[in-house]
């Protein structure tokens, strides 16, 4: 079990204290390579390393399509051979070389603002074309089965999660993280590796839906974001400009469409009966 | 009011649908630049933004003391003299050199883990050693004093926040930014620009107890760290062995104690009639 670890804790509730044990969250650090230099270094917790390594590869466009990928590998340590914190991305084309284009999309020559970045992200992607309509009944209930559908929540109750699930509400593919962003990329490259058609998919996130969740469903081509949390103003914008529905407090019976509601069945006119 | 902004909103509650406004959180990027060269960019809340830049440069272990600062300021954009998202911060030791030490940390000679990544911290910091004593009745009822003090949090249902308490319970310094670290900088930078003792002070914080919220309540030599959610595996051992007394789902009238749990007095015989 890497995913979650046993601690001592004092317990204080009202008057008593007792020491008990507890399953923690684990967080380490995964440095992911490509042709063995180093793309960066997260802090996530182990487990699908393979899926955030490809999802974070697709999602800050170093890559943009499965084939481009040739092996996936931990790098071995010779002294620690249990640890298993680098993961090595071979690529087809070994002479490509590199730049992180999140770098890139925070400067511009027009000055470092919010439509600067989505000026820069526009000379990359596409505005989302997919033709999904999802009706509130089901949109309404997707974050309530993510968590009913989460492995670890309930054991450590600090593990976020990303799932993505087809408009008839059923549950396509689930990962979790201690991290918003790993959990987002986790799911994303494991829609890549198994080569499901994001266009199709409703993208359900645990936490708040924040510029760069946004910006990673755009890349992947999703066309509906759901958080059962608030979103940013700058996630709202990236999501109008680029044809995604974005929705928030995705809670109860009740939500909020903050772009492209056209996606969103909801009237007595699209469900004649 | 640059902090949050109203935008339409298709709301869907039961089977109703109703075009209202809504106000939302506003993420624009930051970039923080020492002696005029960028030491990072960061999707942040305006506002509070010099405090945002001493935190991170402190916490990131770029500066140690308040006198080693010069001057800070936004820097001009002839083309767009609205924008307020670059700071520059001058050093009075104009040739000192940087690397970003959160990369060293990352790495280290005996292989990439968490156990690597807290031995290099411990070239830089110290061990908290504050004889600060709270009572648990104090200490429990800090995060809600620190919601109920957001001044947005009601407004946008978005926005984290990272407060410092005396023990005594009294609110010294609260800040606010969608981003949980931003919102740690912030309030961290306010007290080093106001000399505050750290020593002194307890930290709350409105998201989870992560790797990185350790580490800048451990470079800032702050003895107790209160959340109101989960903590993660390295958070702890982060706070074991730097002194640091970390207190999760710190809610309603329990919390728990991960570590140094001899700062939090909660037994009969601390409390003599």
């Amino acid at each position: 079990m890497r995913d979650a670890k046993r601690v001592g804790v004092l317990k204080l509730k009202g008057q008593a204290a007792n020491d008990v044990e507890d399953d923690v969250v684990v967080e380490e650090p995964l440095e992911i390579r490509v042709n063995n230099c180093s793309a960066g270094v997260t802090m996530r917790t182990p487990g699908h390393d393979f899926d955030l390594a490809l999802g974070f590869l697709w999602t800050e466009c170093y890559i943009s399509r499965l084939d481009e990928i040739g092996t996936i590998a931990y790098c071995p340590d010779e002294e620690h051979p249990e640890l298993r914190n680098v993961v090595n991305v071979t690529l087809m084309d070994t002479h490509r070389q590199f730049e992180s284009p999140r770098r890139a999309w925070s400067s511009s020559s027009c000055g470092l603002c919010g439509k600067s970045t989505l000026d820069a992200i526009r000379q990359s992607i596409n505005a989302c074309e997919s033709s999904l309509i999802i009706s509130r009944d089901i949109l309404v209930e997707l974050p309530e089965k993510m968590l009913l559908s989460q492995p670890n929540f309930s054991r450590t109750g600090g593990i976020h999660a990303a799932a993505l699930f087809d408009p008839s509400g059923k549950l396509i593919l689930i990962r979790e993280d201690l991290g918003r962003h790993n959990a987002v990329d986790k799911v994303l490259g494991a829609a890549l590796r198994e080569r499901a058609n994001p266009g199709g998919l409703v993208l359900v996130v645990s936490g708040r839906l924040g510029f760069e969740i946004a910006q990673k469903a755009a890349v992947a081509g999703i066309p509906v974001v759901a958080s059962v949390s608030a979103p940013s103003s700058l996630a709202i914008e990236l999501a109008t400009d680029f044809g995604i529905t974005a929705a928030g407090f995705v809670r109860g019976n009740s939500m909020n469409i903050y772009s492209h509601p056209e996606r969103v069945a909801h009237g007595i006119s699209e469900h004649p009966a």
